[in-house]
């Protein structure tokens, strides 16, 4: 089965083209099965068994979404009103999310987690990272990844997301090294840890991770969020990935990050959320950081399933062009997960990508808020 | 033709409920021709020819966008974006918008005000107002009003947007007041000036609405969006609906408002996309002003048309609770346009509603950037 998008006004390839972009004007696409097959002037664009016509209009990558926290019940949303109107609120965080997640069914915790996939499909989303770390127990750490895997083959064991109630840290330390991490890398690609002020810190994460690695995952790490500390440094020093959030950074921090094959990845979501300080993708940037957005969906401190609204705080409050924020949402999310197969459009690639309401990417952040996929193509199928 | 909405989680009446959105739980509503006609407990609803399952989700009256610009022909994407990268840009501004709109045909500006009107509708604004401003000569002010007529009651003349290139200010202010008034007040209910830096002082702003008023349309005016200014206390002075923007304001402007019946419309969009400070809504709403919150969709700068988002902007950046700002989107939206038969949900009020994809109205803001508008009730018909 191959399909023939057609009439593309702009298409951001992320590769052969224009600026950081690599773009093309009035240029046509051919899918075959799930990969992309063909790209090049409307003229000459070979036969196909369908066809689309995008009527001038942009055509991008489908997002990367490479953060975010899917298998979860229940949510906090009296929390964050309470939050947001400055009053008192008690109980909250993640211990109440453990507590809904743990005593829920297979079927409501998938089915919530399908769910949310579903919503970011529809804004745009083809490729999403899922952790876990709502279980925090063996049993629960290994079932929201069993099910986090029937969605994606980007699954990262949390386990080491916060210490639970009750547990000495070093214990815990022990069992997400031991017996924890036996039950979820079957179901993981990644091993993630939080490290940061009231989570673990440099030593516990390097422990945690350094596990992870032996057992054959790939380390990637929650960074730098609330304060300064050793997670950027130790992210570089372990191969990671990605080192996600990148709130405080030290000057040293940012050296490491440019001296380094680790991306920052930015969540603007979640310093909406919180009203907190934006990172400052400027400096990263300028500094020759490989940058990444994602929305880090969870119920507690950022959720969104809506890269393009990352991508219009990314221009507005972290002072990323439109092209730099396009770029590290579709790229840079590939990159912050090892990929080369999505995020760019390319003959070999994957069919991934989507139809925009709109003539240029410029839109995604010049019309923020507004719900601008046309189409979705996941696998070569329009959704 | 009556339709039954069973199954309301939430139901937002801004009238008799709960605090200030006046909430009812558990509650189902009827809508009977274009107005509602019962809202009660689930077991007493009366039958009726349709229904629709909430599902136990919220429901809210249709928000109601009191500051538009819809009449436009072109985008100005590329300003956007070189504004957002820092660099430099030649042309652009209203001037560039304004020739776009004089050279298009009515067809095309029919066609871009409709597609976005609908834009609007799909993410549950229900009322819209919808000012002329970029025809800036009597022919096309004329022609923009009339075509604003044909998508919605509430139109406002804003021939006073920018004295266009070549003009005397004085001159322009007498053909404003003349000439161009005559052919535009058949089509206009309001009459608005942009008092701002740049563009009209108190002076000519006041020689317009009054003119305006004495043609019978009742006063609104863009005020002190740039600078502090004359704009706001002029809007109290002349009995306006609404003063518009108020992010520059001295002690004496927010007193003046508080003891006034001229609603605040804040418009949030515009600070976003110009990255410039948010007007201050919690010190307005402490001092007992009465505030609204709208899109100002434009194409120069703030081109969203989302109130969801303004929602979210509006607790994030502008220090409202959900409550304080989800009222503002809809009562307060209301009350800058002078109606009581939208905004709120009672017997009598328009069947004007949207049934979110949540529980809450809290979601609006909890989850920003997620379209959650499920299904739209337009004059007591589903979109
Ligand atoms: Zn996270
Ligand atoms: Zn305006």
């Amino acid at each position: 089965m191959s399909l023939l998008i057609d009439n593309i006004g702009e298409l951001v390839t992320n590769d052969d083209g224009d600026g950081l972009l690599g773009l093309r004007r009035d240029v046509a696409l051919v899918a075959d099965g799930d990969r992309v097959a063909w790209i090049g002037p409307r003229r000459h664009a070979p036969a196909a068994d369908a066809r689309i016509d995008a009527g001038g209009a942009a055509v991008l990558p489908g997002f990367v979404d490479s953060h975010a926290h899917l298998v979860f019940a229940g949510d906090r949303a009296e929390e964050f009103g309470a939050r947001m109107a400055g009053e008192p609120y008690t109980g909250g965080g993640i211990r109440t999310t453990m507590a809904a997640t743990r005593a829920a069914a297979d079927d409501e915790l998938l089915g919530n987690a399908a769910r949310l996939v579903a919503e970011m499909r529809r804004q745009g989303t083809t490729t999403v990272e899922i952790k876990s770390g709502y279980g925090l127990n063996v049993a629960d750490e290994a079932r929201s990844l069993r099910l986090a895997r029937e969605l994606t083959s980007e699954t990262t064991f949390l386990g080491a997301h916060v210490v639970p109630a009750g547990h000495d840290p070093d214990d815990y330390v022990a069992l997400v090294t031991g017996e924890m991490l036996d039950a979820c890398a079957p179901y993981s690609k990644w091993v993630d840890v939080f490290c940061d002020r009231g989570a673990f810190d440099g030593d516990q994460a390097r422990e945690i991770l350094t596990a992870g690695i032996k057992r054959g995952l790939l380390p990637r790490l929650h960074a730098n969020q609330l304060t300064e500390g050793p997670g950027v440094q130790l992210a570089v020093e372990v191969g990671a990935a990605s080192a996600d959030h990148c709130t405080h950074l030290s000057d040293a921090d940012v050296a490491a990050l440019a001296g380094s094959q680790t991306v920052a990845t930015l969540l603007p979501g979640a310093e909406f959320s919180t009203r907190s300080p934006y990172p400052d993708a400027r400096r990263l940037i300028d500094a020759g950081v490989r940058v990444a957005l994602a929305t880090d969906c969870n119920p507690g401190s950022s959720y969104t399933t809506s890269m393009p609204f990352c991508i219009a705080l990314a221009v507005r409050d972290m002072r990323m062009t439109p092209a730099e924020a396009v770029h590290a949402a579709t790229a840079g999310g590939a990159l912050a997960l090892r990929r080369d197969d999505v995020g760019r459009l390319r003959p070999g690639a994957k069919a991934d990508l989507t139809v925009l309401d709109a003539p240029s990417h410029l839109h995604l952040a010049y019309r923020p808020g507004v719900p601008l996929i046309r189409t979705v193509l996941h696998n070569g199928v329009a959704q």
